[in-house]
C-alpha cells in the first residue's frame, strides 16, 4: 500500500523527534543504508515500536537462539520489571527471550525447565528461583550444568551451583534503610519480612541485626523481626504486630509488604509518616505514585540485568563466566513514607 | 531427606489453613490418594506454592503442550495481570504457557510468532497485538490460520481474521465513566487517549462521543478529545491541554495516563479531586494504592481470560470456536480521584 508523501514526511518527523536523531538518520535506518551508529539505529527501532509503527521487513534480525527467563510471579511489580529489562537486553543481543512466569497452583519452575530443555534453549536466567530457597534440592541445577546448559542465578546465591550469580546487596540495603531511620530519630525499628528459608530473607535479617547492633547497641534485636509473607497482606499482619509492640518505624522486605504496613497503620488511626515511618524494598514501577509515595530501597535492576545477560552470553559462547557472586549496591530513594520519629 | 514428625505436622497444619481444607485432605492430596475434589486438590497445590513448598514428584503433571501468549509490554500493569491469569488457567488445563512480552526496541510480535511456530505451539493468544492496529497487515494472521494454528484475539477485534475475539466493551466503559462524571455535576469533560489507529482507541472515542451527545447534547464533542500515548507522560501532556482549555473532568484511556493526568493537575497547583476529577481505565494491580486512589473502569480480566482459554482449547480439540466477538462488560470502581464539579 503506497503512502502519500505528506504522511511519509509526518512519520519521519515523528520518528526523528521521538528518537532524538535527524530525519535523514531515520531515513537511512528505515532503508537499511550504512553509516548509522548502532545507538542511533537502536533509538530509531525503539521509536518505531513506541509510536507503534511496524518495522520494515529488512530491519528484522533472525534470532540467534532461545533463552529461558524464569521468574517466580508477576504480582510483585519488580518481576515484570526484571523480565522486561532482561528481555530487551537479550533481544538487543539477538536472542529471543521466553518468559516463564509462575503463579500459585500453575506451572512450576521444574515444568518450565523441562519445556525449555525440550525446546533446546541456549541458556536460562533464573530470577528468585528455587536456587534462592535453602530448603530446595539443588540437584535440579547440577543436572542442568551436567548437560552443559548455561545458567545465571539472580537474587539467591547458592555457592554449590556452578553458575554465575548476581544479587542486590541485601545487607547493604538494610543498613541504608536502618541508618536513614536512626537519623530521623527512630529507636523502635522493626523488620517485616517474608519466609526465612529464602537466601534474600536471611541476608536481610542479618543486615537488620548487624545494623541494629551497630546503630542501637546490642539488645534483643531478634525481637524486632516479624516473619510473614512477601505480600500486601503479609506486610499488613507483620506491621500490625510491630505497631502493637510499640515500633515507630518499619522496614519491609518488599514494596508490597510496605503497602500493607501503611494499611495496618491507618487501620489503627495512625498516620504514615507522622506516627509510623515505613521503608519498602525494590522500588517497583508505580511505587512513586502511592499514598504516601514510598521511601524504598532501589534494586539496580538495569545493571543487574545487563550483567546477567553478559554472563549468560559469555557461557553460550563457550567462555568461562565468573563463579563468584556479583553483588550490586542498592540506593535509598527517600519519598514521603518516612519522617522524624514522633516525640512520645 | 527425612523430615521430623513435628515439622511434618506444622507443615500439614499450615497447608490446611492456607487451603481452607482439613489436614486429612492435605495429606490425601500430598500422598496422591483418591477421594479429593478437584477444587480441594487445586487449593492444596496453590497453598504449597504460596507457602513456597516444593510439590511432591507425584503431583506433577506432564504438559499437554505449549501455548504462546503474546502481550505488547509489561509496563502497563494490566498486561502482567492478564499474563498471570491466562497462564494460570492454561496451567490448570495442562498447557504450558510461554509468555512473549515485547518492549520498545526488543523482540517483535512477528519474531515471537516465528519462534513459537518453530517450536510447534498448539495455539496462540494475542493480547492487544497487531490485530488491534488498524494499520497493520492482517496477512500474518491469515497465514497462521491457513496453517491451522488456533488463535484467540483479546482486546482488538478484526472481523476479517478467522479466530474468536474477546474484548472489554469500550463503548460501555466510556458511558459508565461519562455518566458518573455528569452525575457529579461535571459539564466540561475531556478524553485523554492513545494513538487512534488502535481499535480500542477508536471504540473509546466513539463511546465518548456517543455519551457526550446523550448526556450533554450535540456540540463539538471532538474538541474534547486529546490523542497522545497510553503512558504516564502521554496522560500528562493530554491532561495539561484539557485543563488549559477549562475541563474539570478527564477520562483517560489507561490507568497510567490517569496517573499522568493527576500529575498535570498538581503541576498547575490544582487538587484531584477537588478541582479536577480523573477516571482511569483497566483497574491495574496496585492502582487502589495511588494518591488519590484512582476511580477507574475495571476490565473483567478473569472472565475474559477464562473465555480466551476455553475458546483456544476448543479449537485445539478440533471443535469450532465462536467467530463473533464476545464483549465483556466492565464496571466502574469509584475511589478517590473523582468528586463533585467545582462551582465556578
Amino acid at each position: 500500500m503506497a503512502t502519500p508523501a505528506s504522511q511519509q514526511r509526518t512519520r519521519l518527523t515523528d520518528l526523528a523527534t521521538q528518537a532524538g536523531v535527524s530525519t535523514a538518520t531515520v531515513s537511512r535506518v528505515l532503508n537499511g543504508k550504512p553509516g548509522v551508529s548502532p545507538a542511533a539505529r537502536q533509538a530509531v527501532l525503539e521509536a518505531l515500536d513506541l509510536l507503534g509503527y511496524e518495522r520494515p521487513e529488512r530491519l528484522r534480525m533472525r534470532s540467534q537462539g532461545l533463552v529461558g527467563l524464569v521468574v517466580p510471579e508477576l504480582t510483585n511489580p519488580v518481576f515484570p520489571l526484571f523480565a522486561q529489562v532482561v528481555e530487551s537486553i537479550l533481544a538487543e543481543n539477538g536472542y529471543t527471550p521466553l518468559l516463564c512466569a509462575q503463579e500459585a497452583g500453575g506451572t512450576t519452575e521444574d515444568q518450565y525447565v523441562e519445556v525449555l530443555l525440550d525446546h533446546k534453549v541456549d541458556g536460562i536466567v533464573f530470577i528468585s528461583g528455587l536456587h534462592a530457597d535453602t530448603t530446595a534440592d539443588l540437584a535440579r541445577y547440577h543436572a542442568l550444568r551436567s548437560q552443559n546448559i548455561p545458567l545465571v542465578l539472580v537474587n539467591g546465591h547458592a555457592e554449590e551451583i556452578d553458575a554465575p550469580s548476581i544479587s542486590c546487596d541485601d545487607v547493604a540495603a538494610l543498613d541504608l534503610a536502618f541508618r536513614h531511620l536512626v537519623q530521623l530519630g527512630h529507636r523502635r525499628i522493626g523488620l517485616a519480612i517474608g519466609p526465612d528459608r529464602f537466601t534474600p530473607t536471611q541476608r536481610k535479617v542479618r543486615g537488620f541485626l548487624d545494623a541494629y547492633a551497630r546503630h542501637l547497641g546490642e539488645g534483643e534485636a531478634e525481637d524486632h523481626v516479624v516473619t510473614t509473607l512477601f505480600t500486601v497482606e503479609g506486610g499488613q499482619v507483620a506491621a500490625a504486630e510491630l505497631i502493637e509492640s510499640g515500633h515507630t518505624a518499619i522496614i519491609c522486605g518488599s514494596d508490597l509488604m510496605a503497602l500493607g504496613a501503611v494499611r495496618a497503620a491507618r487501620q489503627r488511626g495512625l498516620s504514615v509518616p507522622d506516627d509510623i515511618s515505613v521503608v519498602g524494598y525494590d522500588d517497583s514501577p508505580l511505587i512513586a505514585f502511592t499514598d504516601p509515595p514510598l521511601t524504598t530501597v532501589r534494586q539496580p535492576v538495569r545493571s543487574m540485568s545487563q550483567s546477567a545477560v553478559s554472563a549468560l552470553i559469555s557461557q553460550i559462547a563457550g567462555q568461562p563466566a565468573p563463579r563468584s557472586e556479583m553483588l550490586f549496591l542498592p540506593e535509598l530513594v527517600v519519598r514521603g513514607s518516612t519522617s522524624v520519629a514522633p516525640s512520645s
